[in-house]
């Protein structure tokens, strides 16, 4: 089997893509990123790799604006990332000098997909070692939208979806706990679904929320802490909940 | 054998070209996907995978428009699909615009398996990992037709077929029950043609039907599951007929 | 000796290309096809895969124009035969549009088997697994003329030749019963060769005839089994004759 | 494993990039340097090779200026070094012809990084055998900044950071012993750090200096000595005084 | 020794340029051509290959002209002569065209040698498998001339010279048999050439002869038969006379 | 280990370029080189290879001008060193056109190291078998420098240097004996370097001596001989003198 | 070692390119050619390879010009040959336009080295399988000179030498015999040295000899053999004299 591994673009006999599936390795070994859905609000989390103790903390943002009104996080090779990101950039605001309208979240989705195919099926490259979670919401309509891509370029939209690390720990946690939510009901979600794979709180993720109105926002560190403070209030009240009735047996 | 299988454009010695072989492999992983002409109407119908359960279920359309009278529908690497239904498009545009007339059916089929060729016969690409089914009326003398390409750049003209997983069985029900319809007969064909391999109905197919004046509709899920609980009906009934005289006797 | 099957471009060393070898067994896997060429008309005849049930019968002709006065027909691959006939479309008119003549039949067919040969001698290409059948009459002195090129870019000129499947055996049937044939038996030996590999008659085979006036001629389905038929009975007849004399004795 | 080694730009089936993994060690391989960001200052230090005898001591500076208020050392391949300097310095200045203003810290970073990743996307190049350190003052707010780059393309800001040989024990030190600082302690604290693995002082070190106003300013021999003595002096103390107590008792 | 055989343009370690000499081998299989250049005369004679029954007779010619006073025969792949046979025609016209002369014989095979050295000294290409041999007058001097060139470029010139299957045979004999000739005598010395090593005359060979004045001129079958017939009873008269006096004894 | 050899621009697992070390070879078979600063003259001499008897004595000159305030001499291979000197040299003379100044040495020197590092980077070609020696004035300060540059393309400063067979030896014979010099004390130096690995003296060495004001000055065969008999003398004297006082004992 | 064979521009690990030394081989396989200078003759001869009995005996020389006052003789690949010489040619006449001067002998000779350098440092290419001799006259100051180049394309001035096969030989024979001689005692030592390696006197060489006035003359095979006549009579004369004393003993 190992003959079609180094062979960039080309088919194994049962159909497969070596390099892409490759690629989707180093993608698992990345941070865990997470994207919620609300009705008026999206959200973006992050795992941050343990910094290391003398890194800058206003180092590079892992969630990032593509527009005022789409935002970016990715799981997998941070270099590749930051290609990806100024190419994606670089389209969001040409197409508002040529069409002279910023671009909907599915045309960059798309855009950034297309430009991850490409690397699959031209010799003489790799693949993007990259997964991307794209939040947004339409210019025109205010509707809020999730997708995701990944090295294949293939590209889906979704109520709430993990990617990296872990992420399907964080899927399998979303599928059972997700509801519509709303405003900070939808970060607080976001959050609950990294502490499934992040240890330690707030300093080790990073959320940024968008609104239609207000654009992407950073939460500060302390903001952070204060809803994991929340959320294992709340679950050690409900395990207590749990336990109660069974103690007073 | 082996070793004319990482060669891109290459034949083995009894002349085959495996890249392309090894890309139907891809297809046949794809989703089902059938195709059958009417006299006045056309339907495609897939399979839609078992999709995720947060999956946005506006998400990316299997069914796609080429140009207002012509619709395409994929059997294999969805983000290959892109590439080709975005040149596809392009192409029905800019005939618009050069010729000032709308492509043919043939003509954009052709135009695809063009394409899907080239990435056969030249070094450093592989060829596209999908096969196709093009539906759609021609724009003079409104006659419909039904369109196939695959890996190696053929196409062919069908009054019903299908590509993707299980495509055998589909074919051989076709084979087996297809009649010149029209209207609701055909769209109902095409359903009971798929659900020879898909389970649980509705939820899991999508359904477009083309008309010559209404172009291109996709099907409500409520729509195709009352199709589907129609069809169920119909068997049962059968069914029941079958044992009928059997219990009488 | 499989060291030199990979290499495109090289010479093996007793002095073969295995690459255009190999492209010849695609041909010898593709449909038998025939060509006849009579006094005043020239008959080009294939064999029709046993086509599935649902296709379209109006499907895409093997035997196809490159001009109004020279046809062509293909034995390989279906997808590279595109390629080739486009492009020797677009020569045909080109000529027109810049010498201001029609192509004579050499010329296209000098044009194609240069175009058969450039891929044999370059890196990044394979060979088109192709051999064409070309057919013409010649537009300044009106006399018929058959062609035949192959993957190596060798073409030659012919009173009756077949390629593609089982094409040694109607070689053999045309050595022994070629003559100088006009209208209608030309056709007739042809179909005649064709049955030789064809069976059940009119429904498996394809036949277009051109003569200098009337240019390229597909026969409706009828009336080849018509002529079918009239061969049917004269072989009965002639082997009645056979055993007659035989009973009688 | 060793068959993805050769590969320049593939993905092994774990998903690495051997070659950008092969080219962190020619960055291990290669000199020492540590950089440190304090509130007014921010230094680059970094190892000499012992220098052959009749090298001139005049010679290349491994620390060197990209523009006035920005400066950078490297570990690595030198040659490689070179290349990345004069098209970073190019840059800095073509910058401020088109857009009439120097560039920030992190702009140059994000090119020079960017450059770094090309190479390991791309066939027919290696990747940098190349890490930097990147301190600068940003033009407009005059806040001093501390960057990394790797052959991978990844960047990072520091507070303190160290690469090249060894630069796993001057981390340490600095993590141990980091504190914000300002003005000559912060050259002491960069000094001090980089004495962990190199032996015999001044001779062997070189160290340049960047505030706001004065930008880069390259230590003496003289001056680095006689900060090693007072460093040594202070470290005795510091063991006498630990030795003292012990004494007393 | 087997590892040079697939590099193109790459040396063995003794010297020797491998793909050239196996194009070599395909040059020993293709048929045989002799020339002999008379005082007044040159002419070509090539062996037919026993041709298919049914294939035109006015087939392509193998002795070809390349302008009015220059004529070539080939051995080896029909396909790479037509290559070389074309480029060589452009420029004997765009000779013409622009220095308004038409070529000599050594210009014209200086040109053809030209092309086939390039061809063994470029990346992506393989050889010509192609021997040629090129007759003429010079159009100032009216001298006769014959040039032989091979795949590897080399040329030279030659009172009489074969080339492909059994040419060396036919060498030997010429050497033993060549004196110098002129216009009837020269045709025969190279019919009996080519009889040596093919059988049953005339039908299987081609003869064009060249004079200053006429130019060239494609012998009739009926013409070389009736030398062949002269030949052979020559041949008899000879062994006849030889056995003669034997019986006398 | 070997099988990162034959790959020009990729790393080793532990970080190395084979090509660039496997070039260092050809330059340690190369002729010994040496040069050595002095306050007012810098000089470099090379070793001769032993002559072939007939070899011209005007032939080719190892030390060569770059420009009137610049020579060079090299190590490795003859024919690649003559490219280098030619671009050289066309950047010398573009320099003076277009910026109207001459170069520096240090800027030249940074050009072919430069050109070196490229061809270590890029797909298709191999590194340059060339060790460099280049000394000058600097053409405004007056001050005279001496540079190597390696196949890697790194280039370093010195106050002496030797290159290819046995540079170690004289290296090692610099480092001890080396001290400021002028005049002909700097070209006695550097011929007792150079004498430590070439034997039999003057007709085996070529000297040249550059000045500020004089430019490159070739040693003529006789000089060299004066002051190797001169080296002898003192070398002889020294011994005797070592020798004295034991004999004196 | 085998495995560094095949790549075209790579070193092996002690530093050798192959591929030139392979090319080498070619040359030693070659015709052996000499080179002598005298004061004011050069001579070039040339072994002519025992031609086959019916070649042509104007057939293409081996010692051709240049340039009026330029001659060059080859061993090796005769087809490489003429495309150094045709580009050397172009060079000379070019220089001729542009300069309006004739070129040196060195610049030609440079020209022709340096194509030879190239192809030995660039992919997809093979090195020339040539070494050359040029002899010439300086246009300017009438000096006469003699260059030798080799496939590495290092070049080198020479009193006399020679290449190809057995040229060690040759080269011995001048070593001993060489003294400074003029006009036809230059060519007799030309001569006397070939003849050390070919038999059979003048049929089996070619001379041509330059002298600043005439330029280029080839010599009559009549002139050749009475030269060799003479050098037979001479070491005849020799041999006797050297046994005549014997004798008297």
């Amino acid at each position: 089997m190992a003959r079609y591994d180094r062979a960039i673009t080309v088919f194994s006999p049962d159909g497969h893509l070596f390099q892409v599936e490759y690629a989707l390795e180093a993608v698992r070994k990345g941070n865990a990123a997470v994207g919620v859905r609300g009705t008026d609000t999206v959200v973006l989390g992050v795992e941050k790799k343990s910094a290391a103790k003398l890194q800058d903390s206003r180092s590079v943002r892992k969630i990032v604006n593509l527009d005022n009104h789409i935002a970016l996080a990715c799981a997998g090779l941070k270099a590749d990332a930051r290609v990806l990101i100024n190419r994606a950039r670089i389209e969001c605001q040409s197409h508002r000098l040529t069409v002279e309208d910023p671009v909907t979240v599915e045309y960059i989705t798309r855009y950034i997909a297309g430009l991850q195919q490409k690397y699959t099926q031209s010799g003489g490259v790799r693949p993007f070692g990259l997964s991307t979670l794209i939040i947004g919401f339409d210019p025109y309509t205010g509707v809020p939208s999730l997708y995701q891509t990944d090295p294949s370029g293939t590209f889906s939209a979704w109520k709430a979806n993990a990617t990296g690390r872990n992420s399907n720990s964080i899927r399998e946690f979303l599928e059972k706990n997700y509801k519509e939510t709303s405003g900070q009901e939808t970060i607080k979600l976001a959050i609950r679904a990294l502490l499934e794979v992040v240890e330690s709180g707030g300093k080790n993720i990073e959320v940024a929320v968008m609104t239609k109105d207000q654009g992407l926002r950073q939460l500060e560190e302390s903001e952070i802490d204060g809803i994991v403070a929340e959320i294992e209030a709340e679950k050690a009240a409900a395990e207590a909940a749990k336990k109660g009735p069974a103690r007073d047996a």
